[in-house]
């Protein structure tokens, strides 16, 4: 899984720090998160981009420009966010080899039904997603220390 | 994903189909095996070693030799035929980014609990190996029609 998963969570979880206690959340500059967590900013800039196309965040532009999440962290999910990263694929692609070689000759209504594997692969990864939907950036927040998040929090109010 | 992982699948079901009849399963070449399903027999027989060493298969050298599984089909899981193409790993590796940057100076005691993020994504992978350990071998070769696996047996049965 690309390393853009965890750096666009933890970017998420960030912004909703810097954003909770805001009447208008004031975009945050992409150069100041990628420094946040001494990630390279041009790589950081592609996830963030990833992040907008999705809807999670919005990017505002101008010299006070920067981004901030697009909706509420609690209607953000962590599927959402891998998703957007990794792209909405199913890791497993079936290429029916079954229908092959020795099958070649079988009538294709005899494959109409999706294969074993390929539907066990399914169900796998149904709990997967449902897993990684089931928990928001909201959730992932609140489970992390209070004091982490105040001193991200004072870290962002001081002048680069 | 490896598209081995489809054909490493297969390549077992049909194994199970070749020897549930058979006393002393016989081993079957893996050109045979490559053939009955169009694939390339220099990659299959990479993905047929990574199952011997994972030891769901077994190798028989010489002139009659070639593969069969190494345990009953009720004792291999979906699970295993894809931890051994795709490798034990989880696919998400966190890097804890937590800890740098601003939080470089915080000390280890306050990492000493998982990410709330790293934390969320393996339960996700669990989830996901569970049910790809639910689901055996013979599971998969059982809910394929019979008439498939006939002809499966007639195809082998027949000289090359």
């Amino acid at each position: 899984m690309n390393e853009g998963v965890e750096w666009a969570a933890h970017v998420c979880v960030l912004l909703h720090w810097l954003q909770e206690e805001q009447a208008a959340p004031a975009p945050v500059p992409v150069a100041r998160l990628a420094e946040a967590y001494e990630l390279p900013a041009p790589y950081l800039v592609k996830q963030v981009q990833a992040l907008t196309r999705a809807g999670i965040t919005e990017s505002v532009p101008g010299k006070n420009g920067g981004v901030r999440l697009a909706r509420p962290a609690d209607r953000i999910t962590l599927m959402d966010v891998v998703a957007a990263i990794e792209g909405p694929d199913d890791a497993f692609a079936c290429t029916e080899i079954r229908q092959r070689g020795m099958n070649q000759e079988r009538p294709a209504t005899e494959f109409a039904k999706p294969c074993g594997i390929a539907h066990a692969m399914r169900g796998a990864e149904l709990a997967w997603r449902r897993e990684l939907a089931a928990t928001s950036i909201l959730d992932l927040a609140a489970a992390t220390p209070r004091n982490v998040a105040n001193d991200a929090r004072r870290h962002f109010a001081r002048a680069t």
